[in-house]
């Protein structure tokens, strides 16, 4: 049995894209990738929580992510281990932590879909006013560059799309970078890195390919990180929590373009590119 | 109280779009949209059942779909009243079948969220083996039609982005269509709809813009609808279910463009566009 959770880096890999045949509307065979999308079920002391359908690139850190982010864990010292067998889709997360309160929390009937997207439990909300994120200081020079490395990754979506991608980034730097089917996968994955590294967020930027509604906001302020970029747009709900919790929201980032929703005066305007003509 | 569950038309409406000020890349504060979401906690029989993310477009028509499509309830004759109150953000739900299974239901603690989007109780997968569709006969030159006819719907998304559209179609023509900020929102709402209508799904095609993953495909197999077409990809196990159930599979839809990834046999290539020039 794995008893150190550090032993992460052992996560056995599996296949993120399977090729397969397609007809086009040449009526042609092609031969083209998908990615893949597997069940993991998360145990936590030997309780099944969740069944999560996932790509499975870092699904150790998807389960902890999970369990984190739920409020099932929080103490990474009590971590005893992660064992992840896909022989049969599971994720077994072991804790010293006290889990006595976990039928109560499962039992809170009422589940929420943040977007009809990720589940979250009735602890989700809970602490959302301790948060007290830091005022970032960025230019958008910066902001150029860290688009620019981040078009190097998203393998998976550039082989086969259908998935989402998250980075955390320090500066323009991508300090880590995932996949997933699911965009609230690909969150969770990248908390469960940063809490078992214990990594601190208030000098990180998240990016995110996905959209900037209420779930995403809140996953992200509690993980510390005091901005949200991303290729696509923002909902009502997602910019106020961004206001409330002080969260500098810059959507719709793509080649030169962005629109900053909350925290403009945190941007320095050091590299606007040329105005174009008026039509 | 509202008794009569065909007083659905009188739905609140409620705004799907907000107006707000964004920065853009060239400093200067420009107006945007952008889609609502607003929680709506769904009760049936006055317990609490689940708090879904949403648009808000056509809530009632939410509500009963996703309580259709998680086996909470099953015979439309016996549906009483929906009633949307977005004072307090809920939909109330009464009906006179027996929901006395109702806790047992809920407390199958293993939640799966497919493709970590959308809330999905044990008894989603149940009845899938009883699904039994037709084979369509679909022609090229019809999905062409479709897709362009499809191209007046997507309001909210032409408008504020960051929404998925979904369509019911019959042959070239949309018989519903409806925006959300989950997609899985968007597809729960025209199951509602098409079993509040008790209308057959063995005619229709199915379109969406998002992915079709592994849950996407079920729920529409669930609608009795024998053909999905997406603007986007599809994953592994969205394929494998469409092979499994039957399901003709056509991603990648836009344009001229599209893949058929299971279920060629079903189309006639009778449109097919003039080649582009090998490079």
């Amino acid at each position: 049995m794995k008893r150190n959770p550090t032993l992460l880096k052992t996560d056995v890999e599996v296949p993120l894209t399977i090729a397969v045949k397609a007809i086009n509307e040449q009526g042609e065979a092609v031969d083209k990738y998908i990615a893949c999308e597997r069940p993991l079920t998360v145990y936590l002391n030997w309780q099944p929580i969740v069944t999560l359908m996932t790509l499975g690139a870092r699904a150790e850190s998807l389960a902890l992510g999970y369990l984190k982010n739920q409020g099932f864990i929080s103490d990474v010292k009590q971590l005893e281990s992660v064992i992840i067998d896909w022989d049969v889709n599971s994720a077994a997360v072991l804790t010293k932590e006290s889990t006595a309160d976990l039928d109560e929390k499962l039992s809170e009937k009422t589940v929420t879909t943040g977007c009809g997207q990720g589940t979250v439990y009735g602890g989700f909300m809970d602490g959302l006013d301790e948060i007290n994120l830091p005022q970032p200081q960025l230019k958008q020079s910066m902001i150029y560059r860290l688009l620019k490395n981040i078009n190097e990754y998203n393998e998976t979506y550039k082989n086969a799309g259908a998935v989402h991608g998250c980075g955390l980034c320090k500066e323009d730097q991508i300090t880590g970078f995932v996949e997933d089917v699911g965009r609230h996968n690909a969150v969770d994955t990248l908390a469960g890195e940063m809490w078992l590294n214990q990594e601190a967020g208030y000098d990180k930027l998240f990016y995110t390919t996905g959209r900037l509604t209420s779930e995403m906001v809140i996953k992200v302020a509690k993980m510390g990180i005091p901005v949200l970029l991303s290729r696509s747009g923002a909902t009502q709900m997602g910019l106020e929590l961004a206001q409330k919790l002080g969260i500098t929201m810059i959507a719709r980032a793509k080649g030169r373009h962005f629109l900053v929703y909350n925290g403009a005066e945190n941007i320095e305007f050091d590299d606007m590119p040329p105005k174009r003509a008026a039509k």
